[in-house]
């Protein structure tokens, strides 16, 4: 249950593990695994330039401080599930349809990320300026669920009901941090049923 | 949204908040709010003591060190369910309203704690051997509800169902840590009455 021990002051191993990645991804990545497993607070910018294998100097030619890296890979999370459901709603998908869709694609992102980001949306950092743009997207996610859930709710339905829903996809950050995970499509068809229950539309949409 | 300021390097306004308190239980009222507000690697055992308005010397003699006091507070938010699953089980509760009745009580102990301490359940430190009675008694708290979930729903039902009403259940730690919460009954009845939806027993258990 211990924390992997990073390569604290040297390059990593060097088997590269995103060969064709560039800096900027790379720097993304060593971030996301080093805040993960080591805690924001505990990461420096130095320490990722390190763990990347580039100076710091290069470091700062692509993020101007470590809430950027934070704050693009807090993104990374909420971003692909509102296209998804832009998408869904140009569609014109019945609600219970779009739901189940939507609840199956954002569990997909949140698992088969590399590192498991979310579980840093409960940083006190998080609350601060730098990251106005991922609560204002996380909760415009948050919006489409409820609009979605109360669209396929039965009338008279508790009002956080789609708070509820939001909560039961979220909840695999932390399912995917304390459980060894099954393969990801398993919890994807799991949830994305149970939110159909929740919400009280069963029936699985044709 | 920002965190509000913790009142560095002085002891806190002078109207003490829990008068009749000890001061082992200030300290954990201190800490707690320090760590939900500033975060746990911004807070050291001197800020907590200058909260207080102790000397840091005495803080030691209540606690070895500050896993020791996020060990406490952790524990706390799921000692009081575990306690009450077990006088369940004593009473012989069938599984659905045995549900019903854990997923009430434990929404209540989680938004009642005057700090939600649960938000600090995703420290990577978490994961370290001075959170070994916590994490250990957290599986137990998950398995109680696997086993209830287990029993309550229908044969056939998916094998992570019991992790997702755990999950739903800890989602109010999201939920108020993101939004205005409404009065904790409210959102425990929510809460109680979508666990039994999720796990197939709709009826509300006599």
């Amino acid at each position: 249950m211990k924390p992997q021990p990073a390569a604290v002051g040297r390059p990593r191993s060097g088997a590269r593990r995103l060969p064709a990645a560039t800096a900027r991804e790379e720097i993304l990545d060593a971030a996301a695994e080093l805040f993960a497993q080591r805690g924001y607070a505990a990461t420096s910018t130095r320490l990722i330039a390190e763990a990347v294998g580039i100076r710091q100097a290069s470091l700062y030619y692509h993020f101007g401080n470590k809430e950027q890296i934070l704050a693009e890979l807090l993104e990374a999370t909420v971003r692909p599930s509102l296209d998804y459901a832009a998408d869904l709603e140009r569609q014109s998908a019945a609600p219970a349809a779009a739901l189940h869709a939507l609840a199956t694609y954002d569990v997909g992102v949140l698992l088969t990320a590399r590192w498991n980001v979310g579980i840093l949306y409960a940083l006190p950092e998080v609350a601060t300026e730098p990251f106005n743009r991922f609560r204002a997207e996380r909760e415009r996610l948050r919006e489409t669920y409820r609009a979605l859930t109360a669209a396929a709710a039965p009338a008279g339905a508790d009002a956080v009901l789609g708070d509820l829903v939001f909560g039961l996809v979220e909840s695999v950050i932390g399912i995917r941090r304390d459980l060894p995970v099954a393969p990801p499509e398993e919890l994807q068809r799991a949830v994305a049923a149970a939110v159909l229950r929740l919400v009280g539309a069963d029936a699985r949409p044709a």
